[in-house]
């Protein structure tokens, strides 16, 4: 299923310019360089369209926006969209202030994303921007938790999204949805504990960016490629570190361990993955 | 002795927003994560007053201060207060340059601190505020090193900086003293290596707050019972990176580990404190 | 060869302050601890001066360069050389953007370095400086990776840059060349693999500084000494990853681990160095 996809992302090592979020940013340049690419951080307005310029993919993450560097994200992603630059959107804590809900309906506006990756709760506030003059109220949508019995209409939502923003939309959880408005893969890799380490879903969005770059024309294949690989990555790493005696901790590290020597092979045994 | 405060910290993953320095913020993360509260970091002036509205505790630390964001610390912590939330105040090098005794100085005035959770030299930096006019100098109060010696003084210093702020007094170091106006709990918990690594004070100040959100009322115990947990940890963790072989980088990862997975029983049994 | 210079880093343990960036913080904080310095971190222009003077070395790292902490480096940088500090350049992604460039060059026109510290591509963006006028070309100098066929120019020019900073210049690679204006230490330590974690580099700069700073009047060889101990532990950590089943994620703690045990036996028994 996704044959082809590791093999180009090791060819070509990707650079991705990441604009992103200073908690997890350490562990998204680790990621990134784990699973083939190569980061390159910078966030500064006077810098980030010549650096873009020198990158395949862009990350645009809202984790820790500042008022001084939001100028960066705007400039950037326009660079991007005029290079042809897959950009990937991360709306990191959309709802958690109107400064990230407006700067998010402000980038969604302006900037093409080739990607949006969120949790379902993130998620909906992208969904509502397009939602606007809708019935809708807020908790509808593709707001709720993924769950066996609210996957149909997920998957409808996502595609329905992914439609009217031209991105393919990827809703990681317990069960992720990656979507483009044809298809839909439905993945059930990854572990609980991934949630009790910081950063999980910044550095699938880094990877993400990675495998797209590495991956043109076959964009939702290789979100799909990647949010399998993060999944299994990150279920080999706990178990790992439940094996050897420990947790959280080790688990972090073996996460990079384990997807810096990802295989096809690997990764086709162990996807757990519909395709609708 | 700290029945209770574990599982109720597990019970409700309080939400904790950290106005924190960039050095250590993602093991801050993963700390308040392990220890099962639920962080948020943001630190623009445009948002932090809704991002702490969001959550149940505050944590304000002025390790890499800066000017544009330093109105965020007076916001978030007067928002706070507002709402009832504990708000815990870490002063990361207090004595290094004016910039941030001033700060500090005028939080002090102008937030309730639930705790205040420091080292001695940074302790002494905030209890000298308390002090102007007073005939002590620099080096007297709870400025020296915490030893058998000079025990019986921290104790007494500390209270007294308890019953002037209104908030518990956490003076780490090779001996800890928790104290209020009434209690104070001597720790000696903990591990000299647990100083070459960045950032224990730091994480320790985050357990804090998630520990205080989840056992209102309760204040004094729970910051004991997180300074206990948090030395007890480093001592595990030190112990089994050295019988693995290593070192340093080990210990970070089974410190996380450790807190991860740490049970009142464990806790019970390794804590090593006095109630004076 | 490096006899004294482990030993005069654990006895001083200098306090070094970075201003560096915003990825790879936590990792040179750590292997500052590591290798037996004290870090600080701070970068805003109203308090650098003070903290650099409270230090015993400086190091100026332009991974992350924003527009408002861009005064921190001259100003820091200019208080440390009145100071007698030394001071270490680490000119990441110079050429990335005008940004970059100009600030590194205006940096080298105000502030006199001890070392400066680079990949060959960033050297050569360092070097072209103080080439301005002559013949050369982009792709001259330093600027291509260091091998077996280009080390005696590499050398040369390194030599030069010396010369005419007045710094002791490392150029960091496959093969690392650590030069004066008289000598030149080539040192072939390292593995390839460090290239896949972030922040090597920058954590060497970190090191230096503290190595510098507690061998004064010895700066070429500490430099030298610090270039061989970092790539022996990376060596001996990616080994230990290895047998431990790991890849990247251990070799990451295992760094740490081994620079925080390095003794000097260990260091002139794994040192691969030639001086010239």
């Amino acid at each position: 299923m996704f044959e082809g996809i590791l093999e180009r992302v090791a060819t070509q090592r990707p650079l991705i310019h990441c604009i992103t979020n200073y908690v997890t940013i350490t562990d998204v340049a680790n990621m990134v360089l784990a699973c083939g690419g190569s980061p390159i951080m910078a966030d500064d307005p006077q810098e980030v369209e010549e650096v873009t310029a020198l990158c395949d993919g862009l990350v645009l993450n809202t984790g820790t926006l500042h008022t001084h560097t939001i100028p960066s994200v705007f400039l950037a992603g326009k660079r991007a969209n005029a290079l042809g630059h897959p950009v990937v959107l991360d709306p990191v804590g959309a709802g958690a202030s109107r400064l990230r809900r407006d700067t998010i309906h402000q980038l969604l506006e302006q900037v093409q994303f080739a990607v949006i990756r969120g949790n379902s709760s993130e998620m909906r506030v992208v969904a509502q921007q397009h939602l606007t003059g809708a019935s809708r109220g807020v908790d509808a949508g593709v707001g709720d938790a993924t769950d066996e019995q609210n996957l149909e209409k997920v998957v409808r939502d996502a595609q329905s999204l992914s439609r009217r923003t031209g991105a393919v939309i990827a809703i990681t959880g317990a069960i992720d949805v990656v979507a483009d408005s044809q298809r839909a893969y439905i993945i059930r890799n990854g572990h609980p504990m991934m949630e009790r380490i910081t950063g999980t879903g910044c550095m699938l969005t880094g990877m993400v960016a990675a495998w797209c770059a590495a991956n043109p024309g076959d964009t939702t294949r290789a979100v799909a490629a990647a949010v399998c690989a993060m999944g299994l990555c990150g279920q080999l790493a706990w178990e790992r570190a439940q094996q050897e005696g420990g947790g959280v901790g080790l688990m972090r590290a073996h996460l990079a361990d384990f997807m810096g020597s990802l295989t096809t092979k690997q990764l086709e045994e162990g996807k757990r993955v519909e395709l609708r």
